[in-house]
């Protein structure tokens, strides 16, 4: 492969300026305000998959952002890789604690620093750049299309329907996906599973407007000592979750498979002191890896209400707010968990305030068959890169939109993640190191070559 | 008193136009950007008693926000009246709920609308013009002196010492004070018990940066679903407040009084009704009155963790902050149950999170006798005025400062109030009705009359 290498180091420079003129974008999915952005990354990537020569791209409209196709039809008869990946990016406050801007990509210490420098514009244009790479050497080898949208982030409310509208155009015999993380930068590994999706937004109301707490303090119900106890009854001291029906549907994983899982390196104390906390947390008898890899979790997202200014104000709120989501493994539906969720807050909610219960997003979990040639192609190609057989692993993420793809296109998703756990995706200081930027352009061709002959 | 009436209708305009001119200016005491605005207010308060005609007036500094000072001493041989009222007030958020502008005070069906209307710019502006009034007409007959501070809204911190330091100065056989309210526009009250305050901060945190919640959630301790837990468990299903010791020194006030408040007019219907609230609630086996009047409370003033903008934004967030204030009732000690609460939930706070709990500010509650020659004094001004007797009540708001002044002056305070339960104070759309300001004023004139002679 020496000759992808020398054109990933001969094309270094413009590979990642290119990658920066897409992340100076400020394409944040949840904030109306930045409708226009969305637009400006379809286009740069329209430009983008035009200059690494496919034959046809476009930025096509959805009800909500648009999505940019492009597709290189080689050979009819050949296999098609559909590459799926994502334009829009998470918001970027606390903008205060970022330490340089977050829409100006910067590099320090071998990383490039800035929303979506990992999550998901840097691990999605690889692919645009192994494209480039295989058409200009004549490595191509496979059909190949792109689909990359603009709403993942906000649970990718319209890419089904898009799905369903061009289902012809969007055939293919696999769908690529660098959306997810390996265990260490010399550990490879193949996300194998993903957790589904509930976001939920409660909205309280006690009084019709914010009172003195000294006046009605203790005789008016305030919303916020209520919201405390609604969603601190949501868990117990087990840490399992108390909503009724809400672990139905889960598949308890085999003692032989949780033993397999129990393999991968895994460092308690490094984790630990990543984070600087005493210790770790969450549903009793399982592992930090299968608290995030096969059992479903609730956290608060956001909480909010009264007077969150400096110093004192003696108010008693009329509204309290939180943003609750919770992470579901194969086998829960995300529908039937959102309302069971409307239920039970319903339920619990007492007569001193008024809920409003909202699903504001959700997807299902998405299991990957380690069997299926395009697994064992992306395992030859992590080795061949990285010297090392990558370990299967499940994913505590979600990607709402891969089961989608099986249930819509009847096609099943490979998901050759590149991040790491430091990278701070969806936080301050979202980075991605330069090494697994080339690396995984490198690792992705020879997905390629592999895949063809599998 | 029809000489008293006709000079409040000859300048009832001018009485309104300085008033406004004090609510201008936007002296929040809680926001340091509006420092020079506390001083803008010492000054105007300093003009406006120079010109009703005091000997001396002078802005004094503090540590803090400085106290305007004025006094006129006719005869050291008669009775001394100290006003105290507070030119500093609440901050305006939620700004999109105000009809108006908040410092730009509006009269709309005959209340002016503003913050600070009542609390305390209106309500203490009436004293100024009571004093004009005598002062012009020649009905003076005590010394008078006003002591109008800046920092009543975060819990007078320098006041105390203010007093220490001037305790010769400020010599009175009485405080009055208009910072309270009557039971409705035609039942006058005098406010005879006020509760004390501990407000406290709570800073939560978890992992040291937010973190993605997907791929962490359920293996890390969410600090935003422990901060809910903490507040949850701090009241019991019975209304009663968990904190072990904070009942130890109240005061259970005898089957008896308790038979006497009740006769106090209340009207349930109307008070949900005002509120748009189904039930009331609080501790069990007592009324509402009781329960803000002579029962502790606590109360959530502020929650905020992680994402609270539009959308969803799936992070599992570092920090999670509370405000939360206790009311007192008289005897129990703001410090000792300051340090009660920090002690409790020090004690509480799983090992999964690092706790910081920070006493804001607090106050001693304060309880007035019915038999001083003070209370008889405006018991017969309210009669004179309004026709009717008023009613003695135990009032659930806090003025701090007022245990402080018999702590180290050695005088007792008077609270003459006529805010009104819907003026809103601390809230969008403080009011106060103009008949309240200028009957105020009267009753104010005719206290002195029957204070002179009682």
């Amino acid at each position: 492969m020496s000759e992808v290498k020398d054109y990933i180091e001969a094309n270094k420079d413009r590979f990642l300026e290119e990658l920066f003129g897409l992340i100076r974008i400020p394409s944040i999915s949840s904030i109306e305000a930045h409708k226009d952005d969305m637009y400006k990354a379809a286009q740069y990537w329209k430009q983008a998959m035009l200059n690494a020569g496919v034959d046809k791209a476009e930025v096509m409209e959805t009800k909500g952002n648009p999505v940019t196709y492009a597709e290189k039809i080689i050979d009819p008869a050949l296999p098609t890789v559909l590459v799926y990946g994502h334009m829009d990016v998470m918001p970027v406050d606390p903008i205060e604690l970022w330490h340089s801007k977050p829409f100006e990509p910067e590099i320090r210490d071998g990383k490039i620093y800035a929303r979506g420098a990992d999550d998901d514009k840097g691990q999605a244009f690889m692919h645009a750049k192994a494209f480039e790479i295989m058409n200009k050497t004549g490595k191509l080898n496979c059909n190949i299309k792109f689909m990359i949208e603009g709403e993942e982030e906000i649970g990718s409310p319209n890419l089904g329907e898009f799905c369903k509208e061009h289902k012809d155009m969007l055939k293919a015999d696999i769908i690529l996906v660098s959306d997810t993380g390996m265990i260490a930068r010399d550990i490879p590994s193949i996300t194998t599973g993903l957790r589904g999706l509930s976001f939920m937004e409660i909205e309280l109301t006690g009084p019709n407007k914010d009172l003195h707490s000294g006046l009605f303090g203790g005789a008016v119900a305030n919303p916020a000592n209520v919201l405390t106890k609604i969603i601190a009854s949501l868990t117990d001291g087990d840490g399992k979750i108390t909503i009724p029906g809400f672990y139905d549907d889960v598949i308890e994983v085999s003692d032989e498979e949780r033993k397999e899982m129990a393999k991968a390196p895994f460092d308690l104390e490094k984790y630990k002191k990543n984070l600087d906390i005493d210790v770790v947390d969450g549903e009793k008898g399982y592992s930090t890896n299968e608290r995030t890899g096969i059992r479903p979790s609730l956290d608060v997202n956001g909480i909010w209400s009264g007077y969150t200014g400096e110093g004192a104000k003696t108010v008693l709120p009329s509204k309290a707010y939180a943003k609750v989501s919770m992470r579901l493994v194969p086998n829960q539906d995300n529908k039937k968990i959102s309302e069971l969720f409307i239920k039970h807050i319903e339920a619990i909610v007492p007569p001193t305030a008024k809920v409003k219960v909202t699903a504001l997003h959700g997807g299902q979990g998405y299991v990957s068959p380690i069997d299926m040639p395009a697994y064992k192609a992306a395992e030859l190609a992590y080795t061949e890169v990285y010297g090392k057989t990558p370990v299967p692993t499940r994913s505590g993420g979600s990607i709402p939109i891969i089961s989608t793809f099986e249930e819509i296109l009847g096609i099943k998703s490979i998901l050759m993640g590149f991040g790491l756990e430091e990278d701070a995706i969806h936080s301050p200081n979202e980075n991605f190191p330069l090494e697994n930027f080339y690396k995984g352009i490198e690792t992705i061709v020879a997905f390629y070559k592999y895949y063809h002959t599998s």
